[in-house]
């Protein structure tokens, strides 16, 4: 029997139609290669808008890139970048950070996967002092790794504290779109607007095929990007395949539709859970649900579904929904659920 | 009015029908992240039938990172690759393998791009010697970067040298699809059984939206490759994107009959070029044409078509041929450029 | 009035005079250069003499560079080294093990400085997932940086668990002859007999001038050390002036009983401290006291005497003796401090 | 019978007296290490009185050091350094350039060792293409690596160029005092007066025992220096042994003298070599003479006398003098020579 892995994570979706429609538009005829092409132009149009008019913009092919790329312009390879222990540069990245940008990684234990300055003005102490990596960039997940969001108050807090001290804000946005939704926010009132100084914005998790993005709103790491994408491999010869899916993605705010159908999913997915009894870890605001599975259960469920365990020791797993969710997978999986609660 | 970019590279071109059709029909359902989908199994099972069944194989996003992460599997910091001045290694990459690989690039001036064992020789003499970086690896492009396509025989004898030697043989074969083309062998004769003991494989200038691989033959290179490729940022996660590519590339030699074509292409331009008495400068083996362009005609010639001067001070240019260049449009090319020469 | 750094760190102390007439003897005539001369020859046969004849031994010139280079032949750049959260190598190396091996280093929170197999477990979850740093080495300091010391059966311990997982145990041996001194253990005991896998041994800070020197126990890291130092900015020209200070450091246990005596007046300072009713922090078992000073003289004695203050909250300080601390240092210190005291 | 290595390469010399002494005369008491203490601050004060009082000056361990954190400040990892093929940053490092500051090396094939601003410009090609290592550094040594000199006329029309294409000018001056002694020059007209960025400023082979230094005329990259030099492993504990003799170094022009001396010797040399009709292959301006020794010559001296072989096929040998070469150690290797040919 086929292990399901619809709540695995959303990168296990495919692609929105209108999303695949637009590369199947896009694929005729000769376009320039590297970025000088009509569709990168019209995209890079909408990200302006999107994010402000003087922005700079970069599309890369993975997040794990969009994030080390990130950290390497707004960087030196002395300098340390504080972020949360449970930072996806921290524990997903393969010490990517490290070996590409040379930088240290600072983390902060939490709780909700969420920082405040209060538990950085430590790592300030070292600054001047030769023997110590000198921290520049302060990294946020928005959409946190546990499904947490941070408040535009609470990210220009965050900023404000950085530039006072010499330091970056860079933003880990690989599901921004769904703080966006949860928030009612556009995506320039959590990002340029709160401070963020470089942001990673990503749409594969959201409906794309592939497509992330640099965006750059302090003009100071804005020159040199280009060299930094095209070092870090990450220079897509057929661009234009990348560039239309972001067009689309944003065209009629499907990108939007898209993340508020992931979060409403993750709601009746928690109340489901709920209902029986399940422990939830987490707020439930994004697209993310953790939840203690009793022991006995896990095992048995996991036979019919592919999840992760996030936490070995408390059994407490993540289910992830997205734009293609549906109500009925849902409660599914909740009448199988039932079944192994006995 | 809109340039014509149909000669300006292989990679200006759009995805083959076909190609595109399996990404259509790989886009239902979910399907586990990075790697682990049938799809990408079915890929790898068709790449070790065409080039050896104890092949590695890993999918990476672009041709310098599949060059890249080749080089860095290969070697140590302290070592040298020797490769050809002309090489992509050297010229194209924006010093890619020297930040990740740390290494250190030793070239050697060719006529054609080609190398041979005697112009190797002499980075020898460093060996052992603690102030020079150690050889470690040579590095081929087949097709070169000139166009022009080495032999069974001719890279026999360049794997032959670098095992006697201590060192492994890198082939940079983002076109060796026109190779195989061009001199009738399959791709394990030009590769594993030539002695090549890490390639770079791509399908993207070949008629894939995107899809570079790197195949290991030497087994001593394989086994930590799959962090390599993470660290180095090229761990896509929907990866079905990708394999499903490259399963159609294989299905029916489809990536063959493309590369023929492109091929012929060439051969018809040539002549053509050879009809106007337009100097041809490198033997037309693959999909390349090289030949100097009177200085009146490429300023004229270049308002209607881009394409790249590979040589500022002798006018030559370079003209790329692709799978979907139709003879049509050489005759158009050849009338305009007609024109121009009055 | 000049500050009184004497008990600020070990290395304020300058050379022994055993060890600089040594260097004075050195200095005739021509030596080859880089590590072919005849005082090199020597000290590399007492290295081997008190390490093991089958060691590899290699002169570098910081003690930050011979933790970085004994990690860069350890590892490679996705792997992870495991420490202390106080380590030299994660706190005063201004980040090089991360920018110059590539590593992520995991660190372990401590009382006292040393770790213990069962915190070092949870790592291993991440064995053979790319996703995540793999790692390779624990790494521990002996003498800790809290200035306690790891016995043979604690360090054991460490390597079999190392070993048994694939991974190297890499000792920080910077105050490695007061581990010696205050165990009453010879060099081979805590390092090769009890499984270290290579070695930063120091002489700095107990009487030399610098020589810090990189002693390999497990062949399989020997081969290519030369390389790294060299690529590592570390071979030093006129080798023979470090060489013939091993030498000297080596000559009638003058390593040995410039560790005792630094410890004995290590005992003698906590002793007086004590009797001050000044609380000290950690046990006293090298040359190093921590002890709590009332924020009222910190501030007073610190105008005469400069020294660390390790933690700011808690009013902690480090004083360090040294091969040259006499007792009537100590007793004028205890004099200045009762003053202040008042 | 022992082998002379008297002519092998100046840093096999031994240690000025002078410069010996001062080292015996900073080893009494404590004092501040990393470079707080007395000895530095002077050192620093002598050397902004030479080389002008707003520069940089930061003292390493090596010369490999000192190029590559010099390129290192100068330069981002997506920049390419311009020098000499012969230059000792591409011949004699192990790759630490590539490696450490990521940079790519381009080279310049030359009779002397020389560049001029003709050979570069070619290089300016690449300027904005984001496919191609952008060029940042020329980088010129200064006595070259075939004992030539640039004139100060020469360094300012490669430092004008440098400068008007956005890039700047190192020099390796690790012979940098047998220039001005060849020129009559002080240290500022070769250095920051003639354009000079950033210089490495080397002692060891002109009668120190270690002492290297970075020197850095251009303000914009001296800010963060202490950073690179901490996590290049290049921070020395007890820092006033290294400043102490550059303070004797400089004291009643000691440098000069040593300089002078070893560059009077090689003149010496040359005319004994030339009466014994050996060929002279570079006009002997500093301390270098290079000869073509007849091959049944080089296999019976070579008994004797350890030197460097510098091209093979042409038996062309480098014979070094230094500071103290004397007159008769020249007329015994003459006559030794003389034996040979018979």
């Amino acid at each position: 029997m086929k292990i399901n892995n619809m709540f695995a994570s959303d990168n296990c979706s495919g692609v929105h139609p209108e999303i695949f429609k637009a590369m199947e538009q896009a694929n005729r005829g000769y376009e320039i290669s590297y970025g000088d092409d009509k569709y990168t132009g019209k995209a890079i149009k909408i990200f302006k808008e999107k994010f402000g008019g003087s922005v700079g913009v970069f599309f890369v092919l993975t997040g794990t890139a969009a994030n080390v790329l990130s950290i390497t312009a707004a960087s030196n390879t002395y300098n340390s970048v504080i972020c949360a222990e449970t930072a996806h540069i921290n524990v997903d990245e393969c010490g990517a950070p490290e070996k590409f940008a040379g930088i240290k990684l600072q983390t902060i234990r939490t709780n909700s996967g969420k920082i405040v300055v209060s538990q950085i003005e430590k790592f300030l102490n070292q600054k001047g002092v030769e023997h110590h990596s000198q921290p520049k960039i302060i990294s946020i997940s928005e959409v946190t790794e546990y499904g947490t969001i941070y408040t535009p108050d609470e990210i220009k807090s965050l900023a404000d504290f950085a530039h006072s001290n010499d330091m970056y804000l860079h933003m880990d946005g690989a599901r921004l779109s769904n703080a966006c939704a949860f928030l009612g926010c556009d995506l320039r009132e959590l990002t340029g607007e709160a401070g963020v100084d470089i942001l990673s914005f990503g749409g594969t998790k959201n409906g794309m095929m592939l497509g992330e993005s640099v965006v750059i709103f302090n003009s100071d790491l804005n020159n040199n990007f280009k060299y930094i994408r095209k070092q870090g491999m990450q220079l897509f010869s057929k661009m234009r395949y990348i560039s239309t899916q972001f067009v689309a993605f944003f065209n009629g705010d499907l990108w939007l539709k898209n993340a508020k159908h992931a979060n409403e999913m993750a709601q009746v997915l928690a109340e489901k859970l709920s209902h029986l009894n399940i422990k939830i870890t987490n707020k439930v605001e994004a697209n993310a649900v953790f939840a203690i599975f009793p022991k006995h259960i896990l095992k048995k469920i996991r036979e019919k579904y592919f999840f992760y365990v996030w936490n070995e020791e408390h059994n407490e797993v993540r289910l992830m929904t997205s734009f293609n969710t549906e109500v009925k997978d849902i409660e599914k999986f909740a009448s199988d659920l039932r079944n192994c609660l006995g």
